[in-house]
């Protein structure tokens, strides 16, 4: 049996194991989700261990576990460094599933799950790989590290660490990441660049307590109302972040880069009717590639205070929040534009009110340059792959692992999505 | 034994009493506290058969139940109707609470629940009044009705249907309501002014559903992004109300009516040290007792909307909500206010989003002219039972109960708070 016989005989198998993975709530950004953390790391361990790698380790860190595994390492082969994360997302607002979301379910060939697309369904594809070679083949004709980690959703925090401590142990000619999409189904892409992403929250209070807004309204600070004319001044009106200097060290898009991201087989159709709201938006001058892929933006990604139960209550609340985040192109700094993020939002809030503005996280924008060998053997692979052509891509989304400066490689990353057409 | 000592006798079984009434959780707002209301109601039932009154009926409505009462009607006699709410409003956020709302606990001579000063407190008052006079005394001097509702915090909509259907059994020359409150501590008072009040409801959406901010961020419409900045095109600067039309009907304040209100025993370092804001505000050319008093308003008493727990979640949320009202003076008409504010919200959102605004409760502004004779008895009666100086005063709360057209008296409303000074 080749391998690729061997994967179609499996294919049952591996659905169910996929699923088994998926069902494990592995939350990084919620405290009470900890034990379901290490299991989804031990369980991952096991199945490295199934696949024949070696030196397999559930490393701890200050926060969640990292796992590690290789292949036989022998001198003068290409070494291939495959990164994925065992963790998700918090999966509310629950009531917006159609299936619950640690409970797998394939709907019209579709598999639905937290997590079915980010990541743990591209790293099951690797994981696969690896185990169908070794049983197919016995050996792979180059070597194979594996890094999967637990806070990709949450900073990534104690991967920098190991990763500064580690540069022997991890060093690779390349490394395979598949946390990205595909430009749209059926269409072969590998990414050659990624959006920065820092995340903020900002607390504002107004009175010391929550007051009657009968008996105090009209003459004390409302902090929901303050919020929310801070949050409208961080906008021009021609869609442009209206933070001083946040543009200042944007790289220019390059006359060509544009021209081949118009090219690509992209349907503003298709992403309107997956957006699905009255109308697009966005900077002005930009196609809408180049806004979702190219542009800085700032994102409100929560926003809360008062009573938001049913029905009424008439009160002034002491205080109010939200969260929002930019996404960051090449050459921003994403220290300086917290800086620049947070001293805008103190700049718009009246001397009525106090604010408490943190940094929960940042991480850096990364792009490639992909005429580079490694790029044009991966497009390779992919077209053979897939027997179609295969299109570089930006992304819009953010890994704070594909940070320019943290790894000793020979060539840069290499990131891509393997994932079968249909 | 005369009726003061009767009362000085029983304080403590009061307190006891008046504790109890205090422990039933009777939130309107919440359809899962309705067998709570329902038990308030008949509680108040029984405490008004043991007083002594007759014809006590606990009153089905569509909604929450109304109890009535009344003594021996002698024909001749002045007629008191005395009004009061069983309801409150929701406790929520508990985690601000220094003792549980529904757990009645005395802390410096201060007695602490939900609903202790609103209007449970003060209802009770009347109620030990009744019982003791009719325990000491026999009979009263005048007639007296009693009504108390449960969906005052909803807007009373079925108290008016009952108010419209009972003309003749409600017939009073004065209606003593006292779900108001004092100046200040120890300084009795008697309020002849309240402001109406219109609450509403905002949703906006923009995505059919949760997009992730790094595949969409930049081309999208953010909701919680264009609910700020509607939010923010509601007032001016100078603190005004930016809805046109919003002052055209407000009566101007007399010079002798800001005279007297000036001059009142009321210290706005007090107020200040209330509030714990760093500073107060609100529109210009208005003192703090005419902004809370005689001044509409428009205040945001909720927002929601994205990711609002704990750490990050890279959402942009298909919808965003915020709950609002708006404090009315004469002679402003609700529903006339309630239109320009729908219209000036709509206007505010780009066409990028789909927006239900919903009206929740409606309710009119009274003022009352306190020169005619009902007030001056009541004025007297108050000043003997504090034994020092009581005012006159507006208040910027709402009772949807005071509503000019809504009952047929001889004589306007009289609304005024009988608590013992410390």
């Amino acid at each position: 049996m080749n391998v690729i016989e061997f994967i179609d005989h499996h294919q049952q198998q591996y659905l169910e194991e996929l699923k088994e993975f998926l069902r494990i709530p592995s939350v990084s950004t919620r405290n009470e989700y900890k034990p379901e953390i290490e299991r989804a790391a031990r369980w991952l361990a096991e199945k490295l261990r199934s696949a024949g790698m070696q030196g397999v380790e559930v490393i701890p860190t200050a926060t969640h576990p990292l796992v590690y595994a290789q292949t036989k390492q022998v001198p003068g082969r290409m070494t291939i460094l495959v990164y994925g994360h065992y963790d998700v997302q918090p999966a509310e607002p629950l009531e917006l599933w159609t299936s619950p979301p640690f409970d797998p379910t394939v709907r019209d060939g579709n598999l639905y799950a937290r997590g079915s697309a980010d990541d743990k369904g591209q790293f099951h594809v690797h994981l696969k790989a690896l185990e169908a070679l070794h049983a197919a083949e016995g050996e792979l004709p180059i070597n194979v590290k594996v890094i999967i980690e637990g806070e990709e959703e949450i900073g990534s925090k104690n991967l920098w660490a190991f990763v500064a401590d580690n540069r022997h142990r991890l060093k690779a000619d390349a490394l395979v990441l598949s946390d990205t999409s595909m430009l749209a189904r059926g269409v072969p892409s590998i990414t050659y660049g990624l959006r920065g992403l820092n995340y903020y929250q900002v607390e504002v209070t107004g009175p010391a307590q929550d007051l009657h807004s009968g008996v105090f309204g009209g003459a004390v600070p409302n902090p929901i109302t303050i919020l929310a004319e801070a949050i409208s001044q961080l906008h021009e009106k021609n869609g442009r972040v209206a933070v001083p200097g946040f543009y200042e060290d944007v790289a220019r898009l390059s006359r060509s880069e544009r021209k081949a991201i118009e090219a690509l087989p992209w349907k503003e159709k298709e992403f309107r009717r997956i957006v699905g709201a009255p109308d697009l938006c966005g900077e002005k001058g930009y196609s809408v590639l180049e806004r979702i892929w190219c542009r800085p933006t700032l994102e409100l990604n929560g926003i809360w205070g008062g009573y938001t139960g049913h029905g009424e209550k008439t009160v002034i609340p002491a205080k109010a929040w939200a969260k929002l985040s930019t996404r960051l192109v090449p050459n921003q700094d994403p220290a300086r534009i917290a800086r620049l993020v947070e001293g805008r939002v103190r700049q718009a809030l009246p001397k009525t009110v106090h604010c408490k503005f943190d940094v929960l996280s940042t991480g850096q924008p990364w792009l490639a340059d992909y005429s580079q060998p490694i790029f044009r053997k991966a497009i390779a692979s992919l077209e053979k792959g897939f027997a179609k052509k295969a299109v570089f891509i930006r992304e819009g989304g953010s890994t704070p692992l594909c940070r320019p400066d943290a790894f000793s490689f020979e060539n840069p990353l290499c990131a891509s999505r393997f994932w079968p057409p249909r």
